[in-house]
């Protein structure tokens, strides 16, 4: 009574190479009483050697002999990047064909074209596996918590750079060495720019905000900060602060607007999320009726991405059988929460300055905190053999725009030897 | 285009006043395109105050107008234990009603019987619910991970033995005082016999094994073993060698026999599962695709559980409305691995002697250890003001045999004073 279901792949790099895999191993795939055929994969080149055995004729390089194929029912996106993707699942979706995608870029900049074109061909668009690899959150958020409001959610969402920081943090290196050995283990990309930048992470975090908030943030909005000016002091006095840091990624509901920031962020060090290490992801989403909850796996590779992109075609695949369609969409805009400009971000502050050593300096810069009605949680003043030292001040909480202010008046003190560097301080 | 689906509770307890209150609250369910519309909840006493306002008329004493009324179609079962549940339940199934219930008792107890009537006649069983509470564990396995074959499965999966032991742990106090203070703030029942023993996390287990292997575990084939012989002491010795005490339920998967079991456990203090503390839950799975996940919540509690509840109710009702039926039966039995009997069990051990305070002890000790092939990897023996003193001997891997037939022989020795105390250590 198994149901013939034709599935086709656009690309068949790791990812892909992982989804052909799991597709013809024979899994568990059949206790859902579906029997998935891989027809046709679409590659740049014929004659590479592929790891996967698949059908005579399977593998092309005309795209129209997946996103044409009428004997094609569900088309597996993992190129990556915007285009050639976008047109060739604009092109699955208007054939009347579900699409499932492992692409976070083009999730967050061409969701609503894509998702809108789905609805109007009665069709589905699934993307489990664009947000956090095999971490089942989007389905989590979607349908485990969709009796709850969301809170707040706070993510580690990139594995490169949670990768860099743990080992800056457990072997105490600096952050272009931890790097180099991160792109040496394979845990770096050549050019990982949009890792450490915060891009990755950001473009992840506007999809489940999207999801979770039931409101559209596009990339653009979300404040961005990413790791490579942290410095291994910084992290040394993290640990004696009680704190670790972290590429933060927030979403919060706060009267009625949104916050929506990734940024370095100081965690305290008991927090299961401060626990998370090297390459693993993890979000933590605060429900009005089930409270915290925390999610953890690997974020990224070959088979956890392909073991998503799997369960999203097993799904949508049993409701194209069953004869049903999936109600109301996933990608809603109803909430439409403004997003809360970075200037009024409230949160706590470690301030680390470089100043002369001379009596008086603290006083200084303590009275420029205090007109703008920042106070001081804390102050550490370690070693005075050098001309310049550290000053490390922890604040209460404070508006953004205020620090901001606070820091570029003391940036002008003739005492303040380098720009002071500010890492906010989150208490998930 | 929403479709108006007929819901009634059996239970308006603590956990189905919470599922009212979702239900009836207008949320974010609206956006699956889904009107759910609560008609009937069965209680006990009508004249009982409620904290949740119903539609007039809704609250009834009679049974049958909750499971045979055919404006409902999607039951709700959360009054706990198996009779008049599983009756209750069973008439729904027949009478074409999908159901949807948090009874962890009756899954683990009837769960065949339940589910082969639901499929005789169409419709589907649900249980998210009677799990780890809000955690949204059954649907990541039945769906999120489908593309896996699961190697191990471990959890926390009773909150008022892990609250016991956090608390034994972080402050220091007996076993029977803290269970008195589990009681007075809310998280152990008055009679907290089933958390204690273990059969609440082993009915837990044999639900969580069946998913996630594929094989049918009764309770009966689980080995169990309670925390109420956990003493302070042992605590202290684990923290001494870097280890934390959890009540661990698992489930592993060893060339082609599954072991499943419920005992205390040492866990390197390091684990992320050894950092799961008080009344929280966690689980975590190896994947052979994914690898490591963790999922962590409230396992317990009015809300977090009603949470799973609507979330089961939204899905089974959107698949009724879309005319598509799941395919399949996420409760198959079709790998039908052995149980591994306990005494083949592998694992490393503490072991607590409580020995005379004289020499030639551990060399006699040690020779019977060595007897059944049992290797020592460290030894502790602290303070010798008393007529006895404890001995802990941490051994490498052993078959649990092996470490009965030792211990046996151990305590038969005029120079041990005290039945030995085993903890088996997990590495997971």
């Amino acid at each position: 009574m198994a149901h013939k279901i034709g599935v086709g792949l656009l690309g068949m790099g790791n990812v892909g190479g992982g989804v052909a895999r799991l597709l013809t191993e024979g899994r568990l795939i059949g206790r859902r009483g579906l029997d998935l055929e891989l027809r046709k994969a679409l590659v740049r080149d014929l004659s590479r050697p592929r790891r996967v055995a698949l059908p005579e004729g399977a593998l092309t390089t005309d795209p129209s002999a997946v996103v044409d194929d009428p004997g094609i029912h569900v088309v597996a996106e993992q190129m990556g990047g915007i285009e050639p993707a976008r047109t060739l699942v604009l092109r699955a979706l208007r054939n009347g064909k579900d699409v499932v995608t492992a692409n976070k870029a083009m999730i967050a900049e061409c969701g609503d074209e894509l998702f809108r074109t789905a609805a109007e061909h009665g069709v589905e668009l699934m993307f489990e596996a664009s947000v956090c690899g095999g971490i089942p959150i989007i389905r989590t958020l979607t349908e485990g918590l969709v009796a709850n409001r969301i809170q707040s959610l706070y993510g580690i969402l990139n594995g490169t750079t949670n990768y860099i920081l743990t080992k800056m943090t457990e072997e105490g290196g600096s952050f272009v060495e931890m790097l180099r050995q991160a792109q040496e283990k394979g845990f770096a990309e050549p050019d990982p720019t949009f890792d450490i930048n915060g891009m990755d992470a950001t473009q992840k975090l506007s999809i489940l905000a999207r999801i979770a908030f039931g409101t559209a943030v596009r990339v653009d909005q979300v404040f961005r900060e990413g790791i490579d000016r942290i410095e291994d002091q910084d992290i040394a006095f993290a640990r004696e602060l009680g704190y670790t840091i972290k590429l933060l990624a927030v979403a919060r509901a706060v009267a009625g607007r949104l916050e929506v920031r990734v940024h370095p962020a100081m965690i305290p060090s008991t927090e299961l999320i401060a626990n998370i290490r090297n390459e693993f992801n993890a979000v933590e989403v605060v429900g009005d009726a089930v409270g915290t909850q925390v999610f953890y796996g690997r974020g990224a590779g070959e088979m956890p991405t392909a073991s998503a992109v799997v369960s999203d075609i097993v799904d949508v695949a049993g409701r194209r059988c069953g004869g049903g369609r999936r109600g109301g969409s996933v990608w809603a805009d109803e909430a439409r929460m403004p997003v809360v400009p970075v200037e009024e971000v409230v949160t706590s502050y470690y301030l680390r300055f470089i100043v002369v050593d001379q009596p008086g300096v603290l006083a200084l810069i303590a009275r420029i905190l205090a007109e703008e009605k920042i106070s001081i949680e804390s102050v550490i003043q370690h070693g005075r053999s050098e001309d310049t030292v550290p000053l490390i001040i922890m604040t209460h909480e404070a508006p953004e725009r205020a620090m901001r202010r606070a820091v570029a008046e003391i940036d002008r003190l003739e005492i303040v030897k380098e720009p002071t560097r500010v890492i906010r301080v989150e208490r998930p």
